[in-house]
């Protein structure tokens, strides 16, 4: 389209800095060999026809990357739109949508989502610093625009658009830390092919790429939007608004209705609540507007509320201590003057040191009023629960922001000798499931409780070994032979004292003998019955990010309640703590309802001990534990089942 | 505002149909007291200054009440904004926005958020037939306009903006059957205020008056937008499009990630999922379009794709089997002219018989394309998202009209006499809280089966009644002294024969001596062991709606899992059916798991008698069963707690 035919021509002309390849797809790989012969060391390439045309194009992508990399070229595209600085002018796209100049960075994998972004920036007013178009993401990707954008002068909040990462343990290594510098909002679709990734565990399924996607993005405090509206949602209130430093929304309206879906916005929230005007306040409000129908947040100036009430009603609230940030809601009533309030507030808003986020709620009228507003940089949302949203982010953002991360300490436990041991015995038999057993075997080594257990042949020798295992037990059959214990009365639960394990030795053989007169007999099964709540913990290892860990309720519950937090290995202190209290098995653990408190402190340190096994055994694919019987407090926790997989990287 | 000062001026112009007062409070009675005198029957007061105003002003309405009443005068108002009929040419509003004429019929409680539609509705270009703001809905109210909407030709769908039905019972019986004529979408805010209800159960607070709501509007197969934003999405759908008669989303595209996105949306849908094209189409696609990037749903055409291409594909997958609706979502890249592709659009939308939604994403250069399709009555949607739930919606409200309702049957049961003894026994007290015993008591009278039970006075009595009761069963001392039975070992379950029952009752009472010597000790109390899944069952007794039956998992997790559906008495055998399987016990109850299924059918005969309760026993404010034990199938379900307290209409 524009471009030339062959680099050749500009041969002479000195070093190239910056080359755009857009030339048929044929011709890509000998422009590049050209470019290389050059020195040109960064190229965006436009052409398309690439890794997302299947195996041919694959294979003409490894081709490109293999010359970019002998030649230490870096590489935006293949199968991109270009990128625009409009800072310093440079704009390689083929868009006639330019974008106004600003301080948000937006970036994104598809160049018509970017043309999309374009179109809403002009629209929205928000300025733009620099777009880059990532293409296929052969070199160039989200974690290196994460990393120059962070430090950019004319950057102040990044906005992306993503259909995956694709090095994700790159991506939240160049990312950490950064996002302590500026916002990132993210926009990640794909959700739906989440599923693809066979697994074997419940969890597996459970913690599907897309939420730990969410996991890595909470990790990293980028906030992910919902929607394409979210998304220009939460970049305007960044670019446009100071920081929200503290919690308390003010509204102020002149439609009920508008301030009652505020307030059921706030309440819903996790981020802000309304906040409770101080009585001086208050005062101030029906001394300086008396027509007030309402001095309480939301207030509600009425219908016939004039623009200076508005302006007056937001300098009192602004200095009141329990307010954080400001929502102004109005409806395209004939009494009052959309667009003088949007001038109004526009001249004062650097008055104010609270961010404000408005609303006219409508369609032309309240959309030209808004207009106003934007141009002058104040942001404008569409419905009353989308400017809650926006400040709410705003708090979430300097929240988390501030979170300290403090290093996991981990048990000095070296289980890996044992581990080893077993995982070669099972490689080496071919398998990659391991046995109850031996999953167990891997807990024990790292010092993680189970029941103890063992084999018996006597009532004698049945009634001793429970006793050293300690009371109460259960008893089983064990015999090759018999795959439905429970069904011929193989099992006795609840075994109290030496006598009732004589009994019950004898009992249970009495019924095999009589049931299954053929069966080998090994003897029978003593463990130790522990008792508790169930939770479940599991460890997958996930292409993208490497060793996840999955929390919730067990047993059960935890296919129907779908119950479950994640957290990437390796996280922080404070990491760990927020993956096991959000979650509803917190809650039970810590005495709902009159039952007492279970032994947190036991249950955490088996997860303490489950990530160092994610640390140590790059080999273990999957382990899971389902449940962990959590006993009452100073009760311990104990590995009751366990499930494991391992994969092989040769594979 | 307008208006004149006194109703006799127009004394003598004969009768009067319809009267607008709009004059100072203080005058609004003395005109009414005219209109009356001159046998005015409607009146629309603007008026405000009544009920919303505190004791002053409800005493006022109420002086109005009784005129309207004496006189068989219908009044819309006070405190509202008026009434349009546009195919009328009627306007009793003081707005000059008014909206272009057309099928959907506005209803708002507020007059603000009535203007806000106003303005929406004349950008949006959904042209409305009617407009009624409610204000204090004295008299005419929510339900008396969608009796007379649903009859009304010019209408085809209703939007409402509601805070709160006034009269639950009333609105229900009006609305019922209603809703199979024209969708009515409802925008109910003031979810915050939903925990007033003082509520001494555990349900009664999870029933919030919101949930409630929630169950009232599935009933009636009254559609609930979440902000305005879907409101009016949802409005415009229903008001420009054909039904969707099946299901199936085909998605069309120049821009991928905006297909993505949809397929998202498709797959999170309750109500339409992702077409599957036939080889026929995509085949059919090939040949046509020669350059989509993939014709697989979702279609993309890429980014230069011809305005030409996207009606092709249309025509071609409208005629496809597996496709109920087609959604069009397109990015403003420079080698696409929206506009043009908006205006194909336009021209073929007759030859189509599926619904048509589009989403052109960007700012003022998709707005501009998309206002053209709206001019030509193509409803478009902000997000990829909305336009997937736009389409849903139309599904959703097509399924559930088709709804059959068939008569619940309930049991034959006369338990009215007893539980009136109870009552006034516990009335008769000066209580409202009724025993443990009080409380199953009722249930028994109306054949919920409750563990047998009694007492006993020696170790002989206790194993004679264990037997009787059958084992195992749970002996706990029975004391007014012993408040924790528990800690002093006063209780023992699990008790399975003769012996052990006698062993158990000397065992409790030797435990007793030894603790508490001084106790008064009244026996020991025997009752049957019953296990199985743990369900709640409760009827609350709902301000609006009347008595309310809710369920869901029981025991511990009621309270964090808050996993309750809510169902108004009386119900439909579909809709009882839908109340129990939309929960996640009845997963559980259903074999979760390799669980073996429960005894849902004596569960399901619970809830009927608990229905039967609700009907026959006014006084009975709230009734939970907290839990109803389910046994193994065939196994029998048994209400093992119950919790009761009245209310008695002279409250």
């Amino acid at each position: 389209m524009c471009g030339i035919e062959s680099i050749t021509s500009v041969e002479k002309a000195g070093t190239i800095d910056l080359a755009v390849i857009s030339v048929p797809t044929a011709n890509v790989i000998p422009e590049m060999k050209k470019l290389a012969a050059m020195g040109t060391k960064h190229v965006i390439i436009i052409t398309a026809g690439f890794k997302e045309e299947g195996a041919d194009g694959r294979r003409l992508e490894n081709e490109l990357k293999k010359i970019a990399s002998d030649n230490n070229m870096r590489i935006i595209g293949p199968n991109c739109f270009g990128i625009i600085d409009t800072h310093s002018g440079i704009n390689t796209t083929f868009s006639s949508l330019l974008p106004p100049r600003g301080n948000a960075a937006l970036c994104s994998q598809s160049g018509a989502v970017g043309a999309t972004m374009f179109d809403w920036s002009r629209s929205s007013r928000v300025g733009v610093s620099k777009f880059v178009s990532l293409g296929n993401k052969m070199d160039v990707c989200e974690a290196d625009m994460i990393s120059y954008l962070s430090t950019d002068e004319d950057t102040e909040v990044i906005g992306i658009y993503s259909e995956g990462i694709s090095d994700g343990r790159g991506f939240i290594r160049s990312v950490q830390g950064m996002e302590k510098k500026k916002p990132i909002i993210i926009l990640k679709s794909g959700r739906t092919s989440a599923g693809s990734r066979a697994a074997s565990s419940h969890t597996g399924a459970l913690a599907g790429s897309d939420s730990i996607y969410n996991a890595v993005f909470r990790k990293l405090n980028i906030l992910r939007a919902k929607d394409i509206d979210e998304m220009f949602d939460l970049i305007s209130v960044f670019s446009l608004s100071r920081p929200m430093e503290k919690d308390g929304i003010a509204i102020i309206t002149n439609a009920g209705g508008l301030g009652v879906m505020a307030a059921d916005a706030c309440s819903d929230d996790d981020w802000v609540t309304l906040a409770e005007l101080s009585r001086r306040s208050m005062e101030k409000i029906s001394e300086e507007v008396p027509s007030a129908a309402s001095v309480h947040n939301p207030i509600d100036l009425r219908g016939d509320a004039k623009n200076d009430d508005v302006i007056k009603v937001i300098k009192i609230i602004s200095a009141d201590e329990a307010v954080g940030g400001v929502i102004v809601l109005a409806s395209p009533l004939d009494m009052i003057d959309l667009n003088s309030i949007a001038e109004s507030l526009y001249s004062v808003k650097n008055d104010i040191r609270i961010p404000i986020a408005v609303c006219f709620a409508g369609g032309s009228v309240a959309e030209e009023a808004a207009a106003i507003l934007r141009s002058g940089g104040v942001p404008t949302f569409a419905t009353p629960e989308r400017a809650v949203r926006a400040l709410s982010a705003l708090r979430e953002y300097g929240i988390n922001k501030d979170f300290s991360g403090t290093p996991l300490v981990l048990p000095e436990v070296s289980g890996r000798p044992e581990t080893l041991k077993v995982i070669t015995n099972v490689k080496n038999d071919g398998r990659i499931s391991l046995s109850e057993e031996e999953g167990k075997r891997i807990l024990s080594s790292y010092g993680i409780p189970v029941p103890p257990e063992g084999t018996a042949d006597s009532a004698h020798e049945a009634a001793e070994l429970a006793e050293k295992i300690g009371f109460p037990v259960v008893m089983k059959i064990l015999s090759p032979d018999i795959h439905h214990k429970t069904d011929i009365g193989g099992v006795i639960v609840g075994i109290k004292s030496h006598d009732e394990a004589m009994d019950a030795y004898e009992t249970i053989m009495a019924r095999t003998m009589v049931a299954m007169p053929d069966a080998k007999i090994d003897g029978v099964s003593i463990q130790k019955m522990v008792s508790g709540q169930e939770v479940i913990l599991s460890l997958i290892r996930d292409e993208q990010f490497g060793p996840v860990i999955s929390f919730g309720l067990g047993g059960i519950y935890v296919e129907i309640l779908r119950e479950i937090s994640n957290a990437v290995v390796p996280m922080t202190s404070e990491e760990l703590d927020r993956m096991i209290t959000s979650t509803k098995a917190f809650r039970l653990l810590s005495g709902a309802r009159g039952k007492p408190p279970a032994d947190i402190a036991s249950m955490k340190d088996i997860i303490l001990r489950m990530i160092k096994i994610a640390e140590d055994n790059p080999e273990l694919y999957e382990l899971e534990i389902n449940p962990i019987m959590v006993g009452k407090i100073r009760g311990g926790s104990w590995a009751v089942d366990a499930l494991a997989t391992l994969r092989f990287d040769d594979e």
